[in-house]
């Protein structure tokens, strides 16, 4: 085993060795790891640092470790700390004497970050992925169900009837949003930090440009101290992450809301819902709850990522290394959450009697008939007004407005005509035929226009 | 194995049924959850509920399986979704059909927030301890340090001369608050949930006193869909945590800076200091560094937990299976963080001489000399303005305040004197001997109560 | 104006002295600033320290100062930077020199800290109050419903039927914890930090014991620095009221949930509804919904508060300033919640028809029949496997299990009798007749000893 | 005033209106508010839905109350809840009937959304004016001071000596960072909403196109749910912030650090340093603790504006109103701490001779010595261990490197030789010559593609 203790006197108390750790959990980069070690060595021997023959025992050695750790062969021991002196151990094992350069004009500080930088560019690809699916399965749903009425709500009051293929294209804008943000991100995390060095930059003639390209990175970093201080991307991606997360749990909860006895609006398939201990009859969302639950869990490795970093002298600090945990567990939640929403929506039962009874509920079409005074003549606001005294009166009764005779409405207004009945919740949709409104060419419009775009 | 899914069509869907199992974190509840099963089981056969017999089997059985978990023989299988239902199928495999009655007159809901209480109380045990060994090592610091004299800092800048050991013991006031924290929250822990069923109670005459007793508990809770729905212990223990991990990051931000060349008033174990990859001088405080990082940690499963309840609706939630990890994570992470802040106090070395000689710096005497002209008859504000002048003056001519002669003080007041000489860090200190302050005397009476407590 | 900043030789930077000022915020403690300053005074007269004369003069200086401050004639000048300079520099204008004399053996350190610990000694006494205040309105509303049956959920679907009150009861509970948690939060606000001076002790021979008593508190603090340092006592008032938030989210959940045309259990009065500036039809439950976003608020003050403390160096830091505008608004949100809560509460419409409708919905009873077939000698789980296929079936039949007539019962266990008929809402509750049940019996003894409590 | 009650019976409870107005902090949403309804009011005549003439009144109206504000005679009556009821309510008083038509074909949905959207556009302009300001001084100094070196730290322990203008472009390269997310953040933001109406578009035939160019937006919503139901971009805004606050908390910390007596390396300018209410002596950098404290209030607001999105369903709901204050508290904070930082950076004085003195600290040109020997043949890990003994055995002696002669050198190393002697930190510094290295060359090439960027 390398060692980097020459200088102490004595080894590392036990449970401070495992207190600092970062194997257990860091062990997950270990194909990043080889990678950069792959590409640095090369360099190293393309600009005569280290010898060809050195170089090729190197690169030979470090594919042979990663082919131990995928069959499971490779031994993580505690007293290596972390994944870089892991590998840098055995190495030195394998190839003895070259081994031992691998480590020429890198620290720790660079390779750690590196790793990092590679690991979240791939993440990133495989969250837009992720998220690309989702929308696809938004779109067939929305696509199968073009005409379906539900009311749509604000203040989960109903509000003015609304296609279902509306609603679930608002999720696809939120998700389309998100697809930028991480798009915004990898910008800021395709950067090369290797020759930064522990802080300083290096003091050997290495060519950064030749690994950038090597390791896929469009372009190298600008400042050594930054470099190895900065987790910005992590912090980037996390936050990201927490705003998508958000999003899911907002479906998440109309997912809930929908599938309740009273709304009825939606079933999911059995392959979804999970039975109880004691209550035999239930069906229950356990995903959707979940998924909203575990939004609690992003937002909380974003909390903690922000104090780590919040008022961290430069350079490195050891605090750092809580990036990794906080970072996998997001990646994992939301890749995870993404994978199963695809499946629960794309299965789920649209109860569409429901929701186009649910439409005709309340007095949701009362808007429409403000806006039939105004285009009758009158100021909206006394229109509004009308409407209001209009409703009051019905509910007084317990009618619906359908209910009301044509006399009943010109107590409020002389305005109104019998055509007013003509006023339905498909009326209301149609008339809605603004860009980014409800009315079906508008929807179709937006469904064309969104399938383009995934 | 046990079936809760009887009236559905269809197994999970293989992703849901991973996102949604809870074994491969909630096992660790297996001794909570036997040992609930097993006071239950002798509830149900003492208010003939079931029969004795059968009760005699399935403790004996939930006894084997215990067994089997702590040899590492039991096998956890991610179909039975968590360790409850793992339990239970195996019980059933071990001794038929009485396994099938365990579960009667109890939900998973009851039975989960039980272990989860079982759980924290034994948290808030160890925590105690772990809380009083770490002020025993301050303690002990302290009194082998009592007479050595540091600067004392507000806004990281020299202030006035304090002990030492009254610096330690601030942090031992910090962790007498933090015991008290957690032993406030365990009285709100320390309740018994069975027999709240699934939500509202069960339909047999169980002995809810009995259960408590048997389990350990003092009280049985006031309403059933509070006691399934209630996950308050819990965040009250992170809480508690986070404010303890807070006091913890403080006092490892002193150890950093005070490990720095520039300060030097310590110097770590080599036992407790990690070495660089590249930079082999390095001595870094890198258990110090992490801690502060890790109340990041702290923090955001706190910010987990209070996202994960708000706004969920009575009673019982999926949600609510997020409490584990964040719970889990933090025990674990405050525990292992006093047991090594512990070591690595008890071991570092005190540079008493580096510390008497950064309370010479400033003008660290200077609230001593307003003083002195308040005791000669200034009012305070006065004074205050003349010493401030006096030390522009000095700082002006480069010199410090023991450089300047009686004449140049007598230039800003004539209620100087020759003795106003004789002021300095140990005078300071022993001048301030009320209590709570940091003369020797005090210093002394603290630390003998502070002895007495823990 | 007094002067503080003598050993400068020009004056503060505009902007800098903007961002530092805390007056426009801490002008709220004005009350507590002259009641400490008061005792101060008296107890520099009682020790000898400044002579009674001066004593009696700040007395009446601060005295009339507050008159000034209340009747809006007290003009605050940025200047003088906070609440504590602007005091003293008014009094000194009144008084002359002797209101120099006030800031002796004190600091603003110890100033602040007691300040707030008066401030918050009061709030944590404002909040008890409008907790029982709710409290009572909970017991009043359940009292006069105590009949009333709705579906109890899980999962936001129909478990089992209960009492409104005992669901109402289940708020009562979580608001006795959070009486609970501010009662243990005023044990450790309850200190008397003065004497602590800047951070060291002071230098004269004061009396503390003097100084709590006559400011009401039970003990003085023991360690000077950590009195000056320390705003535990901040944080735990912020992160009970987080939690009693969080409660008070879940019930503004069901408010909105409830005041759904789809559940309809409730009708808010119209003095707590809002109205649409388009929709005229609308009555939206904006208090509910508000409180609920205000959760976040209050969420967002405690991990501000957290992330302000985590890694400061001892003594007192001037991070310690963002205090307050956390503490003060949580108090406001909180108190104002609540008070706006009892008056929602108190005039909602218990429309208990649709709750009774609703608690016939789903298969609510099912446990029940599972419970049914364990009396007559089946194991549970068996039990509970039957009744799930029973569901199944009716299920695929459409029809409720009341529709199916004994016969098919019977196809499923051969225990089911014509008496399986006479199970209803009414007697699954009456039915759970344990300690914390729903059973009639239990939710009066639930409200007579709730009653009690507040 | 207008009336939006009229279905209701009775005013709401003065409480209650208290609780959900909002008016006492969006009134600053005036001039956003008056600039969208001229916009509105133009488009409305342009289509033929009101009339030219009405148009003009409603638009010298809405001029006319611009200018009543702005004069301090507009008259806030909390009755209009918010700034939209009250400016219409303001109209239609001064122009009567014209004014009740400005809200046809727009709901105070989508008004509230294009404010806060024209805001935060106007935010995001002045965020990244005040980073490229301070990015300049950051430049000055530098530029200033190209010459001095310090000791680099990482573990806050001397690492390797930089130049103290390679220091400072590492906070450029943050700040560079920042400005893009601030970018990257208005194009999520600059999208026109209106035209949403309520949730699903309105039944007019409206000019979305024209009011985006109206408005200065480049393109208007794709989908009228998620138009009124999103807040993405005041999160995206305030997570940007957040990051952008921990860059400059970090360099808080550092300046607070670098101003203690120990280190030495700057002397705050008395402009930016404040006094003691009882140390004379004291100098006290509480700009930079401030906004070091002021970072949690940022990132509180985060956590609040998460936590208020967590859940909930389409499409307004109120809750969205607490985004105004956590928005506007986030600019405000931010800009100020960039303003007064630029002023504190500008003024404040390298002291570096103590900056030259600290970098021949410690063991600083170990690696250095290390690297001397990889390139006399050496492998660096033993070269590593090499140099760790010589540390080792000089920290035994008591001495410095510099102090060895080459004999004690050649003990550890027959590689040695006497050019050893002529590493420096001069030496070291000029040895890291690549591309985001600290060697001068590197360093001015940075300084000059650095000026070229702001």
């Amino acid at each position: 085993m390398t060692n980097i203790r020459s200088r102490f006197n004595k080894p590392a108390d036990r449970l401070a060795a495992q207190y600092t750790a970062s194997l257990p959990f860091d062990k997950r980069l270990y194909r990043q790891d080889i990678k950069g070690s792959i590409a640095h060595a090369r360099m190293l021997a393309k600009q005569g640092i280290i010898s060809s023959e050195d170089a090729r025992k190197i690169v030979e050695g470090l594919k042979a470790i990663k082919k131990e750790i995928e069959q499971g062969k490779f031994e993580f021991k505690i007293e290596t700390e972390d994944i870089h002196m892991a590998i840098e151990s055995r190495l030195v094992e394998l190839i003895g004497e070259a081994g031992r350069k691998l480590h020429t004009a890198r620290s720790r500080n660079d390779q750690v970050v590196l790793d990092m930088r590679l690991y979240t560019k791939e993440a990133i690809e495989h969250t837009i992925n992720r998220i690309r699916e989702l929308q696809r399965v938004l779109l067939d749903v929305a696509e199968a169900n073009v005409k379906v009425i539900l009311p749509g709500y604000t203040h989960l009051q109903v509000a003015q009837p609304v296609l279902f293929a509306h609603h679930l294209l608002a999720y696809f804008e939120m998700l389309e949003r998100d697809t930028a943000r991480f798009s915004d991100c990898l910008k800021r995390t395709d950067v090369m930090p290797l020759g930064s060095g522990a802080l300083a930059g290096v003091t050997y003639d290495i060519d950064r440009e030749f690994l950038a390209k090597e390791l896929g990175f469009s372009k190298a970093s600008q400042n050594s101290m930054d470099a190895v201080a900065d987790r910005d991307f992590v912090i980037e991606y996390i936050a990201a992450a927490a705003i998508c997360m958000m999003h899911l749990s907002r479906l998440a909860e109309e997912i809930v809301i929908w599938s309740t006895a009273e709304f009825g609006f939606i079933e999911l398939d059995d392959a979804y819902a999970t039975g109880s201990s004691i209550m035999p009859q239930k069906k229950n969302p356990d995903v959707a709850e979940l998924a909203r639950g575990k939004t609690g869990r992003i937002y909380g490795h974003l909390t903690a990522m922000l104090t780590v970093m919040k008022g961290l002298p430069l350079a490195y600090n050891r605090d750092l290394q809580e990036d990794k945990e906080a970072l996998f567990g997001t990646v994992d939640t939301l890749l995870a959450t993404m994978e199963v929403f695809a499946g629960m929506v794309r299965t789920f039962k649209v109860k569409s009697d429901n929701m186009l009874a649910g439409a005709g509920r309340g007095y949701i079409l009362a808007t429409d008939l403000a806006d039939y005074l105004v285009k009758k003549g009158e100021a909206f606001r006394t229109a509004h007004e009308t409407v209001g005294k209009l409703v009051s009166y019905a509910a007084g009764k317990g009618k619906k407005l359908a209910e009301l005779d044509i006399k009943e409405y010109q107590r409020f207004s002389k305005l109104f005509n019998a055509d007013v009945k003509k006023i339905t919740p498909e009326s209301a949709i149609a008339a809605r035929n603004v860009s980014g409104g409800t009315a079906p060419a508008q929807v179709k419009r937006a469904l064309t226009r969104a399938r383009r775009q995934v």
